[in-house]
């Protein structure tokens, strides 16, 4: 391995989550055996990433175009908007169809040991958004997590001098989920907010 | 996640080794949110080591040049060739200053299941190079999995004829390693080639 291009290309891969440097040198060896099934077609889609994505300053999801296809939709409701931590957390809730209002992404979560406070959050524009006539609920979409829940609460306080209705995701058993594999807070979330049958 | 774009890039990015449509997405992200510092240059990397990067005729290696810089090392011996599967092989044993000796990347395995054989292996170049009179050894360094020790048999077998002596890799413990986490093929292997102290 004594080439510098080769290992700049690893060290390059080996940045993105999931890989290291040993499965980097494994993906730059697989796209140096499939150069035109694969490495020309990476290279051009990044290209293309890169000179067409951009982030929407609505919502801050990533779109060819700003306001994205989310914001600018018409069937999609704007009384609704769902606020995420991440671009992620609003792809993973595009793939079900349960939701037809807006997004609004917030970039992370408060977070004392990060050093992550609310100017570091796109908090100010969901304010000005929720201040608009049309808003009727907030959903906070946080992550069940002590920070995206600490997040949730401090944004609903936020909110409270707004005139909207503010909600949070329902915890209980995931479809599909097994008890017995289940953590003793879900259990007893679900167990709190059992309904009648 | 309406884009045919963001999804595109997903999709080849999934391809890759070691990655699968959920890390592939966290990848995708994570370059759209490091566009200067990780996307560009990984763009340009990629672009770089389609256009610069070839096999070397000789040997198999990949690099920048034909011959390779390890084929045209002054300084390497002539007289040793190391076979190995595959070109992460020659780039793991030339990570150890042990060897500096020449290299000869076989593309694969002799498989009956894969149907890989003799003529889908660089066989025939390795005979052609262990034929010229400056080739003293032939060291069959491919894997010891089932596989592996086949076709090191088959090349050995094939070596025969021409004046070189053949050897393998030495078996036994790894350095570092403890006997309890050890399977018992490794572990017969190293008593089988104990050596006195």
């Amino acid at each position: 391995m004594s080439e510098n291009q080769i290992d700049s290309l690893i060290q390059l891969l080996a940045k993105l989550p999931g890989l290291g440097p040993r499965s980097a040198r494994r993906a730059v060896l697989y796209l140096l055996k499939r150069r035109e099934s694969l490495l020309a077609p990476l290279t051009r889609a990044l290209e293309d990433a890169a000179a067409n994505l951009t982030t929407c300053s609505t919502c801050g999801n990533i779109d060819t175009r700003d306001p994205c296809a989310v914001c600018t939709h018409p069937k999609r409701s704007d009384a609704l908007i769902c606020v995420v931590e991440d671009v992620a957390d609003l792809w993973a809730l595009e793939r079900t169809p349960a939701f037809s209002g807006k997004f609004h992404v917030l970039g992370g979560t408060l977070s004392a040991l990060d050093g992550i406070g609310p100017d570091d959050l796109n908090i100010d524009g969901l304010l000005g958004r929720a201040r608009q006539d049309v808003v009727q609920e907030v959903i906070l979409a946080t992550n069940a997590t002590v920070d995206g829940q600490t997040t949730a609460h401090y944004i609903a306080e936020r909110l409270s001098d707004c005139n909207v209705k503010v909600s949070g995701l329902a915890h209980g058993v995931p479809i599909g989920g097994e008890l017995d594999y289940l953590d003793e807070g879900t259990l007893s979330a679900a167990l709190k907010a059992r309904h009648s049958l």
